[in-house]
């Protein structure tokens, strides 16, 4: 099951699961909003099937889904779903407006699952594969199944699964190191033996999901390919459960940096793998570290600052890749306080963003407003803006007005005004630290209960009149709510921050929090 | 050249790098202290050998070898030298005191190494190589040789130079992916070919040093032990040049872990594995990611927050190591303003601190203070104040006073008062928002012409009332400063790193610049 290009090379199909896999781990939550503009910057980027949710798990993982499948250009939506009909049907009706559409349905299949999950006997799991993979392909011709545990799978028995699934009209069968357990020797084998093992096995296209708990999730996902495996599974920046998936940048830069021994073909923009990173991190407040693979930003530090004896005599001593081919642009000093709208919009565009109507116009006038106070603007402070507009459009309780008085001396103080849906509220506070006397202004203001689990400040430009983002992190009931706040200010922006994060959590309450919980445990892979 | 242990099992050699490829990326730069903490971690960790430097780089580098070889106490101690003699008989003179002692030598035989950064003919080549190691060897008997680019160096070349170095009395070869080009099948082959083809390579061990820049630093290096190599240059957090190195902890818990397919043993203690993390995190504040495997925030997500129904049932079903088994411990209510200074000193030493005389005094003030604002007293509290403690222990400024107005009505103002080796002096300064208030106000009173690289602020604990750890990071010609301060105010602890920073930047300009500089064109792999 390859499909060689006009190249001569096969095509190995990306499948992200950034808003999956990436956006159900632990305070990866990302708003409706972020969701639409993560799918279609991957949609663009030329993501081939992007999975972008669990419809079953919330109303707003369900609309989120639909919503994707309505806006999708060339990508195929993906969701996913336990074996149950109801979560399959429910999938279905998520994906139905999308042009190309795929259920993902998946079941546990190695025997500490089957046992301790499941608490199945492997005779019905495989009846319930042959069930799901059936119901699945009512709704569409396009149905993956993964075996959940595939690599602590028994092998016979997976195959036998395999078999089956095939037989009842999967497409893509999907073999997860779901506990990221796997070394590339081993891996390889596993596709080699089910590939060579399965009679059918040439009906469907074979897929790696591989998570990186021993550091080895792109090299197990290319062990896979070469075995035969035609699909990766991966996220941007590598985010997912505990140690994360494989990362999309990595597989995408080691087939097109070593296609003399990787001898495939993807269908990604790496011009676009940049801005990817910066947008996922600004959704999810992960931060990316400094030394992290392709998007890093030390990764082409010899780039910038060190002065390489080697590279200044030739660049190929030390570069294996172009900073240009993954996106990465010198900052450059675009726009000041004279910069009309026109230049504004144009900007914008430039950076990917597509803004209209109020959203445009409170955009522009918050750069104004920093064109006046910051004498540099650069393409990052616009990008702060404006992922702060889109994340905020939908705010109830916002900052009018605040002062603090902090310092040595102590007690640090904070007088804040809210705008709560129209009503001004004020208070002022005593804190430990400025910060704290914020928070508890807030607090007093808008009683909650929540627990502030993460406070971190970036500063998202150079220089010391740098634009401050502050990312906040707020948990109820086991659930994470994470928000940011840019101004340059960093006081102002840890209150926007926590507003932020704080609508959020209240906006998301009047949804269905026991299965949000519940589904934390049925990670696919 | 493997050396079976009582289990039966070929050990593994641990050659730890984080103090020189580590600490020679751009912006990781260590104080002589922190250094020392890192190497004496190590050491206890079971590091096999602690590559503490580039003796000839600098002042600095060389006085930090020294020490640590000084201190050493079960590990070898290794000092890096290019091919010039020079270079060798400083680093030998750094190393003297250890009991265990290694000269590593290093020298490009790539195609395009040679040709645009060495400039010289594969023959003139061939015979420094000889001339490096027999002159490493007339000082120690422990001598290791280096190919640097070696992925991309011709076969029979690279296999000339190997057996000439054997020749001569190199006892290790270490055969680098200066470019994080290779993939596990190629690596594993380049061993196996260089192992079969020279004649005396059963004379020396082979040793892998794998970068990052395709995502497969871990899975090349064990790629190159199932080949033979009983050597693995890594580091803690897999900081290093670009992309950074393959990362020590997920390498000896691979190896731990899939021991059914890695039958190999290292010395590690890996419940030390956290906490080097953590120490090497704090000592370059570069943070870690959250998914980062082992050591990340989240790598053990599933134990905190998210209810995971399999977890529940059976770990098993999602954990293949424990926490405890890298060291992870339930943050603990440990300390509050009625403990002692014995319970204050038995907590660091559990921590694995020790200070003494004036800095055990001045740790115990600031956490009395601390006590004071802060109800609640974590470990990580601690440790930020013994880690800013131990990193400030010989600053020529400090802040002496702070105060701060800010908020949305603008412009801030800072108010600060200095103390500079005794002297006190104050201003205040306006600016666009508090911190760059502040910092206005240390250039008022210290005029300097570094640029402000980074502004990062972390809250170590949990907690409103967290205390906040700011990291910031100058640069000046070229070179990098990082400092953290600590503080419940922000903006306290955003002076107090600013100006750490600025009194590591004042105490290097004294050093030797020229050389420093120079020596980033060299990094061996």
């Amino acid at each position: 099951m390859t499909t060689p290009t006009q190249s001569g090379k096969d095509r190995v199909v990306i499948f992200d699961t950034t808003l999956r896999d990436g956006e159900q781990c632990p305070g990866a939550t990302m708003t409706h909003e972020e969701k639409l503009a993560v799918a279609e910057l991957l949609d663009d980027m030329g993501v081939d099937i992007i999975e972008a949710g669990f419809p079953i798990a919330s109303e707003g993982d369900f609309a989120a889904v639909r919503e994707i499948a309505q806006r999708s250009k060339n990508a195929v939506i993906c969701g996913l779903s336990r074996a149950a009909f109801k979560d399959i049907d429910r999938c279905a009706e998520a994906i139905k407006p999308a042009k190309r559409k795929r259920i993902h349905t998946f079941l546990s299949t190695s025997p500490v699952h089957m046992k301790y999950k499941l608490q199945k006997e492997p005779h019905e799991v495989y009846e319930m594969v042959i069930a799901q993979v059936t119901r699945a392909r009512s709704h569409t011709d396009d149905v993956e199944w993964s075996s959940e545990d595939g690599t602590r799978t028994e092998m016979d028995f997976l195959c036998r699964c395999v078999e089956a699934a095939i037989k009842a009209g999967a497409t893509t069968i999907n073999i997860p190191d779901t506990v990221g357990y796997t070394t590339p020797e081993e891996y390889f084998n596993l596709f080699k033996t089910v590939r060579e093992r399965v009679p059918n096995s040439d009906k469907a296209v074979f897929s790696t999901h591989c998570h990186n708990d021993l550091g080895m999730a792109v090299a197990n996902s290319l062990a896979g390919v070469n075995a035969g495996a035609r699909q990766i599974e991966c996220t941007v920046n590598g985010i997912g459960e505990r140690a994360g998936n494989a990362a999309l940048e990595e597989i995408v830069m080691a087939i097109k940096t070593r296609n003399d021994v990787l001898p495939y073909t993807t269908g990604i923009d790496t011009t676009m793998l940049t801005r990817a990173s910066k947008l996922v991190a600004a959704a999810t407040s992960f931060p990316v570290q400094y030394n992290k693979a392709i998007v890093g930003r030390n990764a082409f530090a010899h780039e910038s600052g060190i002065h390489q004896d080697g590279m200044l005599k030739n660049a190929q001593t030390y570069e294996i890749m172009t900073p240009e081919s993954v996106g990465v642009k010198q900052t450059s000093l675009v726009m000041g306080k004279h910069s009309g709208r026109h230049a504004f919009i144009h900007k914008l565009e430039e950076l990917g963003y597509q803004l209209a109507g109020n959203q445009l116009e409170d955009a522009f006038v918050r750069f104004k407003a920093l064109a006046d106070r910051k004498k540099q603007i650069y393409d990052e402070d616009i990008e702060a803006l404006v992922d702060e507009e889109i994340a905020h459009a939908h705010d109830r309780i916002k900052v009018l007005s605040l002062t603090v008085i902090a310092g040595t001396m102590g007690p640090q103080t904070a007088t804040l005004t809210l705008d709560i849906e129209g009503k001004h509220v004020t208070t002022q506070s005593t804190g430990n630290g400025p910060v704290d006397a914020i928070f508890k202004a807030i607090r007093a203001l808008v009683p909650h209960e929540a627990t502030l689990e993460l406070y971190q400040v970036h500063a998202v430009t150079e220089g010391t009149d740098a634009q401050a983002e502050v990312s906040v992190r707020l948990s109820e009931q086991g659930r994470s709510y994470t928000a940011k706040g840019a101004d340059p200010d960093t006081l102002v922006a840890s209150a926007k921050a926590y507003l932020g994060a704080l609508n959020k959590l209240t906006s998301k309450r009047s949804k269905t929090p026991g299965i949000e919980q519940r589904i934390h445990s049925t990670d696919v892979g």
